[in-house]
């Protein structure tokens, strides 16, 4: 293994130049709290109530005051009966008696624990109880989950189906959210047809079908962008301009994948520096390795490698943060957590390497055994990339760090 | 520690149950491949063509034949130039020439290796080459990724971002799925307020807003479902009758939460019971326990427990498989990982316990202070569940099973 080349530029130096160009669009909009999942907050949630709201048992079964059962068994008089969403019917409990109570009823005052149903018998009117409850047993606590006060989600971030729930809990019913990012798709490439217009047996010799589009719309949907898709451009400087120039104006950014290699033949490399500002950028990095980063006017432009698996780890690696730093994330960190390799990988290479790998039943990670960029099986087989650092080999029972597609695909 | 209680279920066998009640929807739909994702194949996909469809270069460089390397350096004439997009256009390679040539463009009959542009230096038509190549470098072979006649997804398999490439990849402009599953979702009870109804500060006592239903609908969106939400449903029987009647006409399942505990004051059982079938269960999991499945006329009934913990965790796994193979998918083990426990259990339940966890920069599993099944926080701040068998204690540093939310949420 040999060093880094010269003008490659380590993984970690790169992403941070190209968050350095983002932040949060300005527009924020409010949106029902039940169409909000995915979208990121732009405001605080500071809740102007207790949940719950007020003490309350959290089984089925009898309130009583621990003092009246010191000697067991004993049976004790049912003098009320509080549902749940009773509210403030229930009258205080009594000395010497029981009251009937329901998950979430409210514990009447006066009592200090709540005996599950399970441990007493019913006896004409008055329940008979073997077990000593604990004060305070199976009541749950006005603001236990949220204290008046709290503030519950902040600002950036993203949200979850359990977040709206935590919202609509203190009623909230609409969320100040940053607005969608808009994304135009483009492609462009002699050799690219879409599926559809030619049949496999008729395509003629070095045509390919366009499959970076259909992984590419389908991550920036799951990222919450309004994608764009501008089909295939035709292979001229004039029609390129002029595709880039009207996109720049209704987008945030225009995000392409090929012809961004140095040697490459595309016109979109000198299309971009005739309306705005081109970087290629070599990134120590397999898959992947070149990637642009430019401006259209204000408009984001950013170039993806044309290899399908380049295209699929590089978007998830330095587009995915990007486009959540856009709407305001604060978490941008790509998640990863430690797994045993089951496989070897003997030849350590000069760039970090993104393998792609699958749990197996013992527990371990297994390799797709063809890691070539241009397998986009790999990427179907696999649940997530062994983020393997450079130089570095792998021995079969080694300790890798893991990247799980399931927390990028969201 | 005592025993499980008698007449509590282990969930393995809950589960078991309740999938045999569910099968595949027999309607398909055909979609574009750009609307897929997360859909579920009712079809196998056998690929009619190579990919790639020929030998190519994985790299901007001159395709060579090893024999004229044997001595180094060589300077080599470049005959011809071949662009990405050539197709047949390659003429074949000459002995004792070199073809510049780009990443994606296909190899001239001939050649047999590519050397990369770094490691030339071209001189006035000729290009001077300092490494030798092994045979067969920097060229990918036909059919690498799919080979003719493979099978690359096959019926039962729910679609990612990666999945509607490889479909596209082999020409597929449209795909047969499963139907969407048409869930109504339901909410009864006297105590539950909808946010934006009434003002946190203006609460009558006793009263909660509903937060069960935000989070259940954007699960269900999540998993590909169609959902109506049926509102709050009047406390009276004929009415909760009326509206399980009409909802059964139009849905495959009908899906409620709270009302199933066995002492609980709720119409939605009889209701149930007076249309079709009903059976409650007590499932030996915490948070959990309670859960109904019944049937609806033809339709699938599920009650979910109240507890929005409860009713979350019991969503995803129960219903999570359950809607899953309602669209035909053929894997629906919930995934679980190995993790470590950066926390101390030490009271075993009877009940197989689900402890709402998040990584912490350790690398282990930290636990939220409050496991009580009314605290949705828990949920919001966690990253997934350890799932920890009966009985089972957990001290600092032990093995456990985790369930990354991440896996579950789509």
């Amino acid at each position: 293994m040999s060093e880094a080349r010269p003008g490659q530029r380590p993984l970690d130096e790169a992403l941070a130049e190209l968050l350095g160009f983002a932040s949060a669009l300005s527009d924020v909009e409010s949106v029902s709290t039940f169409d909000a999942d995915g979208r990121v907050l732009a405001q605080d949630l500071v809740s102007g109530l207790h949940v719950p709201p007020q003490d309350n048992s959290s089984m089925d079964g009898y309130a009583v005051r621990c003092a009246d059962l010191t000697q067991l068994p004993v049976v004790l008089p049912v003098t009320q009966r509080i549902p749940a969403g009773a509210g403030a019917g229930a009258a205080p409990l009594a000395p010497g008696s029981a009251a009937r109570i329901f998950t979430g009823a409210p514990i009447p005052a006066g009592a200090n624990a709540v005996v599950m149903q399970e441990d007493c018998e019913l006896q004409d009117g008055a329940v008979r109880i073997k077990v000593q409850p604990l004060p305070g047993q199976w009541i749950r606590r006005a603001g236990e989950d949220v204290a008046i006060g709290a503030t519950v989600l902040a600002s950036g971030d993203r949200l979850t189906p359990a977040a709206l729930g935590l919202s609509a809990s203190i009623g909230m019913a609409a969320l100040l959210v940053r607005r969608r990012p808009r994304v135009a798709l483009f492609s462009t490439g002699d050799e690219l047809v879409m599926p559809g217009d030619v049949a496999p047996t008729d395509m003629r010799p070095g045509a390919i079908y366009n499959s970076n589009r259909f992984f590419l719309r389908a991550l920036l949907l799951r990222l919450g962008c309004e994608v764009t898709d501008l089909g295939i451009v035709p292979d001229r400087l004039d029609a390129t301009i002029e595709a880039l120039r009207g996109a720049a104006s209704q987008h945030d950014l225009i995000l392409t994948s090929g012809g961004v290699s140095v040697g490459e033949e595309d016109h979109i490399k000198p299309a971009v520096q005739v309306l705005g500002t081109l970087a290629l950028w070599q990134i120590a990095i397999k898959p992947g390795k070149p990637f642009a980063y430019g401006r259209v006017h204000d408009t984001h432009f950013i170039g993806l490698p044309g290899n399908p698996v380049s295209s699929y780890v590089t978007f998830l690696l330095l587009v995915r943060p990007f486009l959540l730093k856009l709407q305001g994330v604060t978490e941008l960190e790509t998640k990863s957590v430690a797994a045993q390799a089951h496989f070897d990988w003997p030849r350590a290479d000069r760039r970090r390497e993104f393998l792609r790998v699958r749990h197996n039943a013992a527990g371990g990670l297994e390799l797709f055994a063809n890691q070539s960029s241009a397998v986009l099986t790999s990427a179907v087989w696999g649940d997530g990339l062994v983020d393997n650092p450079p130089g570095q080999t792998i021995a079969h029972g080694d300790s890798v760090r893991f990247i799980p597609f399931a927390e990028v695909l969201q």
